[in-house]
C-alpha cells in the first residue's frame, strides 16, 4: 500500500486495548485512515508513502480530545478571577456575555480556541454554547473534529431571545449540520437542572434521542445546585434527570462533582459518560468529584477543560497532569489516577464520552489519522524513562510539533497550516479591548 | 544616565510593595542594577541605552525564583511515579541515588535543571543536595542566581560516606563558596526531623547560624514523619525542631503539610520561612499544606517546584497555577489565593524566604536585574484583560522568551545565550539510559 503519509522515529502511545508504546514506531496512513501501526521492521526508505515525516525521538499518540468546552468564552479569558461564583457570573459573566456576545464573537472566540487547541494537541473538542451554527462554520474552518451543540437554557439567551423556542433551536442546528462535514458532529445541550425546567429538559432529550445525537448537561457541579434541586424536587439532581429519562448512554455529563453512591449507581447503570474538568472545579472552589471511584464503577470518564474564562486555557497536558495530582492528594493515595489511566481519559474514554469511541481516541488501523507529535528535544523532558509519565507530568501543550486530524495536516514543526493566527489574535484582541472598556466604566 | 539596556513596549509587573502594574513600561539597568521603572514619558529613542529591547507588548516580570528544589534530580525525571511513597524511594530513587549519584552526574543533572529553569523564567533557585560543590560549580556556568547547600542526613551518603562528617562536610561547602561569587550565596541543609539525629540538627543549625547562612530542612512533609516524630519525642516535628532552636528567621522549612495552629504560631513567633512545593505534595499524596492559613498570619511563604522526581517538571508559571487552584478547592473558597498572592509568591516571598528579599523579588531601582519577558503574542493569552491573571492562570514556561541575570542575558528571543543545551540534553540522556538499564535489570 502507498501510505499517503508515514511517521517513524518515535514512541508511538497507542491507547489500543493493551496500552502498547512502541519504541521505534512507525504510523502509517492513506485518505484520512491509519493503516499501519507498528514497530518498524525495515529501513524506512522501503515503506512507500508520500511523505515520510522524521518524530525526531518525540512521542507520537492520539490527538487529545477535550470533552467540554465553550469554544467562544475565550475571549472572556482572564476578564475575572479569584471571586466567588455568583459574583463572578452576575457581575462579570453574563453582563459580558449578554452584551457582548453576538454572531460575530462567537466566531473570533471559536477561532481563537480552535487555533489554542490546535497547536497544543487537542485534534477534537465538545462544545457547547449559543450561535452555534456560527461556531460550526469557524470550526470547519479550522479543520478540527469537534461535536457540537447549540445551548438550550430557559432564558433568553445570544441568538434565542424566546426561550419558548429554545429546543427548537436546537434541533435546527441539528438538522442543518448532521452529515454536513464528516468533522462536525452536532448534538444538544441543555445548561443544567437548575437553568432548564422540567418540561425542556425531557423535550430536549427526547429531540436529542430522536436525532440520534448526544444529549450534553452540567450536572452537580456546586454543592449549592445540589441543594437547590433537592429542595425543589427531593432528590439528588442525578436521580431528578433520571426520573426523567434524560440519563442514558447518549447523555454526557459535565463536571458531576457532588455525587452519592447511589447517583453513581444510576450513572454506571444508564452507562452515562463524564466530561471531567479538575481545573475548572479548583478554580471555581466548586470541589472535586469522586473520579476515582466512578472509574472503578465502570464509568466512561473522559477530560475537559471547561470554557477559557474558568481555567484559564485549553492545555490538555497541563488538565491532565492536575487530574493525576489533584486525586492524589485528594484520596491520599499516590497510586491512583495513573499516566495510563489520565492519558486514558484524554483520548479513547473522551472518544467514548463524547460517542466517537469507533473513529478516534487511539492509534490503530481503521480508526482517523487524528495524531500528534510531541517533541521531547527540551530539557524539561530529558531524559524521557516512561514517555506516559512525560505525557502526564512534564509536557505542555508548547511542546506539540505536529498535529494531524483525519490526516491532513493541521500543524507542521510547530507552525499552523492555513489557519492565519496573527489576524485571529488581531479580532480577539479588538474584542477584548471593547470588553475592558465596558468593565472599566 | 547611561543604561546598558532598557525594556519597553511591555506591560510590567514590579511586585513592588503597591504590586503596581505599569502598562506601558520602560525599565532601565546597568552594572547588572535596576535603575530605571516607569511608565514611558518620551519617545524610545530618547532614552540613553546601548540596547533597546522591544517587549512586544509582552509581560516584564521579576525573574521566578524556586524556593526548594533539588537539580541533580533531574536525572531521574520520570524515573518512577504513581507508587506508594516508600516504594518509589526504597525500590526506585535510594537505589538510584546510591548507584548513580557522582560528581559527574551531580553536574550534569544540574545544568540539565539549570537549562530547564533559564528556558521557563526561573532566575533564581534555593538546592539542597550533595557533592554541592560540584552544583555549585555548575549552576556559576550557567549564570543563574542561586541559594545551594550541602545535604546533611545521618546515613551515608553520597561524597559522605560518613555521616559522622556531614556537618563538617556542609561546613567546608560553606566556606568554599562565600563570597566566591554575587551569583552563589552557600546555605546548609538538613534533611529532615527523621534522618537527622537531635546532635545533628543542632549541629548543623548552630553551623549555619554561625557562619551566617540560611538553614534549610524538610519538615511535616507527610503525616507519618508527623507520627514518628510524635512517637519518638511526644511532641510536633515543628515544636520538636523549636525545642532544638533550629526554627529562627534564617530557617527555611520546605513542606509545612501537616501542621496544627500550634506549629503555626510557633512559625509566625520565630519568623521561619517556609517553602510551598504544592505540585510534589499532590503527586506523591503528602496532602495539602494550609497556607492561606499561614500568609494569613503573617508567615512568608515562597514557591518550589521540589527535585524533578516527584513533579516532574521545574515549571514555576505551572506551579502558581496549582498552587492557586489547590487551595481554592480545597478551602471550598474561590477568592483565597489570588493570582496577586501567588505571583508574590514565586517572586519577592520567594527572595525573602531564601533570604535575598532586599536584592532580588521585584523590578525596583536598587535591585539586581533580573528580569523576564512573557511573550503575549499567543492565542492562549488573548485576549489580556489582567496581566497577573495570565501569569498565573494562563502562561507555562514555554511562554517566556528573554531573561536576564543581574542584567546579564541568559535567553534572548527564546534562544539560551552561552549554554549548549543540545550538549547538555545529550549527556542527561546517556545518564538516563544507564538509569533505565539498572531499573530494567
Amino acid at each position: 500500500m502507498e501510505f499517503d503519509r508515514i511517521i517513524y522515529n518515535g514512541t508511538v502511545i497507542t491507547v489500543n486495548s493493551d496500552f502498547e508504546i512502541i519504541k521505534d514506531g512507525v504510523v502509517g496512513f492513506k485518505d484520512g485512515v491509519i493503516h499501519l501501526v507498528e514497530s518498524r521492521k525495515k529501513d524506512i526508505t522501503l515503506y512507500d508513502a508520500g511523505e515520510i515525516i522524521d518524530a525526531q525521538g518525540g512521542i507520537v499518540m492520539p490527538g487529545l480530545i477535550n470533552a467540554h468546552v465553550h469554544l467562544p468564552m475565550s475571549i472572556f479569558r482572564g476578564l475575572a478571577d479569584d471571586l466567588p461564583l455568583a459574583q463572578w457570573l452576575n457581575e462579570y459573566i453574563f453582563p459580558a456575555e449578554q452584551k457582548y456576545i453576538s454572531r460575530q464573537t462567537v466566531r473570533i472566540g471559536t477561532l481563537l480556541s480552535c487555533a489554542e487547541m490546535i497547536m497544543s494537541g487537542t485534534t477534537t473538542c465538545c462544545d457547547g454554547y449559543f450561535y452555534e451554527d456560527a461556531v460550526a462554520a469557524a470550526v470547519l474552518e479550522t479543520g478540527l473534529r469537534a461535536v457540537l451543540a447549540q445551548g438550550v437554557i430557559d432564558f433568553p439567551a445570544p441568538g434565542v431571545p424566546d426561550p419558548l423556542k429554545n429546543v427548537e433551536a436546537a434541533t435546527v442546528f441539528v438538522k442543518q449540520w448532521k452529515n454536513r462535514s464528516s468533522l462536525i458532529t452536532p448534538s444538544i445541550f441543555c445548561h443544567s437542572p437548575y437553568t432548564c425546567s422540567t418540561d425542556t429538559l425531557k423535550k430536549a432529550k427526547q429531540a436529542a434521542d430522536l436525532l440520534g445525537v448526544l444529549f450534553q448537561i452540567h450536572v452537580a457541579e456546586t454543592k449549592q445546585e445540589v441543594e437547590q434541586i433537592q429542595e425543589m424536587h427531593g432528590i439528588s439532581p442525578v436521580k431528578y434527570l433520571d426520573s426523567l429519562g434524560v440519563i442514558n448512554g447518549n447523555t454526557l455529563i459535565s463536571h458531576a462533582v457532588w455525587l452519592d453512591e447511589e447517583d453513581m449507581d444510576v450513572l454506571a447503570g444508564r452507562n452515562a459518560r463524564i466530561a471531567h474538568c479538575p481545573e475548572s472545579n479548583m478554580k471555581l472552589a466548586s470541589g472535586v468529584a469522586p473520579i476515582p471511584d466512578m472509574i472503578e464503577t465502570g464509568i466512561c470518564v473522559g477530560l475537559g477543560t471547561d470554557g477559557c474564562a474558568s481555567n484559564n486555557n485549553l492545555d490538555l497536558f497541563v488538565e491532565m497532569d492536575s487530574a493525576a495530582k489533584l486525586h492524589k492528594v485528594v484520596k491520599g493515595d499516590p497510586t491512583v489516577m495513573d499516566a495510563k489511566t489520565v492519558i486514558k481519559m484524554a483520548t479513547i474514554k473522551g472518544a467514548k464520552a463524547i460517542g466517537l469511541g469507533d473513529i478516534i481516541g487511539s492509534l490503530e488501523p481503521g480508526k482517523q489519522a487524528d495524531i500528534i507529535i510531541i517533541d521531547t528535544q527540551k530539557p524539561h523532558l530529558t531524559p524521557m524513562y516512561h514517555p506516559e509519565s512525560h505525557v502526564v507530568y512534564a509536557v505542555n501543550g508548547a511542546d506539540v510539533s505536529d498535529v494531524f486530524v483525519s490526516g491532513k495536516p493541521l500543524v507542521r514543526n510547530y507552525l499552523p497550516i492555513n489557519l492565519d493566527v496573527n489576524e485571529i489574535m488581531r479580532q480577539a484582541g479588538s474584542v477584548g479591548l471593547a470588553i475592558k472598556q465596558m468593565t472599566a466604566s
